[in-house]
């Protein structure tokens, strides 16, 4: 069945996005010119243009497909999840999968938000925040329980992210390792570092 | 006693080195003019110049000084420790400190690497590697002690970098969590989550 012309649309515009961040990612926002992307993508500059203002309104949806990524897969179903260590698995492995699977939309919320107007940094900052926070809460949930390590909760919550967040960094999904092995790591690593063994 | 012209040169070129890597840290190698490098420093262009006949030298300068700065407090001193476990402790404790500190030399070189010439990056290309090998070997070593969990070495020795090189995206120093505190977090985290109990 053919796609409606506003589905197909839909479909275009993320199909740029995806590509753009890629690209973003892999030589920065200010280095990659909108020419560039669009000769990528077969397109004109102007066919370009014609789905986004702007550069920055481009950079802008690319960081809020990749949150909205994050809320559907991560966040959303983790609120669900009533036991903190389970739901900090989840949140953990989940994440990880997002990030090594190459989706760049997902990697560049992390990236690159200096170039956005303060009003859409704002909005980002605080999706960033709330998400930032759920992981924090739970946490001191696990505290509460006695079932966290004498860390530093700020700390361990920031490091946690530095280990999920620094995958696309290093990881090829065409090399040897497999990436459920690699988001198995992670969370092993992870939670070990912050849960005493359980006698 | 007075400084001779040669060392106060010296000094003044890594004085350069450290607020560039600041600059090129918080927006970017190439959003960076030299002007503005220049300026923050009391220097003219021209001046600036008489330290580092291209800004891609200046780069090169700033990866060099950071990886000598990681092989002086890191890596050399590691070499003399015959136990992996306390190695790997001394390893990431003040690799982290470096990295907690400011020291943007130091931070740079996960960064910007694409910026350098094809014979400069195959150099820092190398020097890392070094260091990642050592830090791989380290965990080689654990394994063959039983003192490692079934964790894949690779994506092990990644993590831990990942652990550490994100701190200086969160961690101020004007904050209220003191540098040894948040030094000694990423280390117990790293450590638990590589280690099993011992009983």
């Amino acid at each position: 069945m053919a796609k409606s012309g506003t589905q197909k649309s839909v479909d275009r515009a993320q199909e740029i996005c995806l590509k753009a961040a890629q690209m973003f990612f892999e030589n920065g926002f200010e280095s990659t010119p909108v020419s560039d992307i669009a000769e990528a993508l077969d397109l004109t500059k102007a066919g370009l243009y014609y789905y986004f203002e702007s550069k920055q309104t481009l950079l802008y949806q690319i960081v809020t497909l990749g949150l909205d990524s994050v809320q559907n897969a991560v966040l959303d179903p983790a609120h669900h999840i009533v036991d903190p260590e389970e739901r900090l698995r989840f949140m953990i492995l989940n994440h990880a999968r997002l990030a090594a699977e190459g989706n760049h939309a997902v990697i560049i919320i992390s990236h690159e938000i200096n170039a956005l107007t303060s009003a859409q940094r704002i909005t980002v900052q605080k999706r960033r925040r709330e998400y930032f926070d759920f992981v924090r809460n739970t946490l001191i949930e696990l505290k509460k329980q006695g079932k966290l390590r004498d860390l530093d909760i700020t700390a361990a919550t920031f490091t946690i992210f530095g280990m999920i967040l620094w995958v696309p960094r290093w990881y090829r999904s065409s090399g040897s390792l497999p990436v459920e092995l690699v988001c198995k790591n992670v969370c092993d690593l992870a939670l070990h570092g912050m849960l005493p063994e359980q006698n």
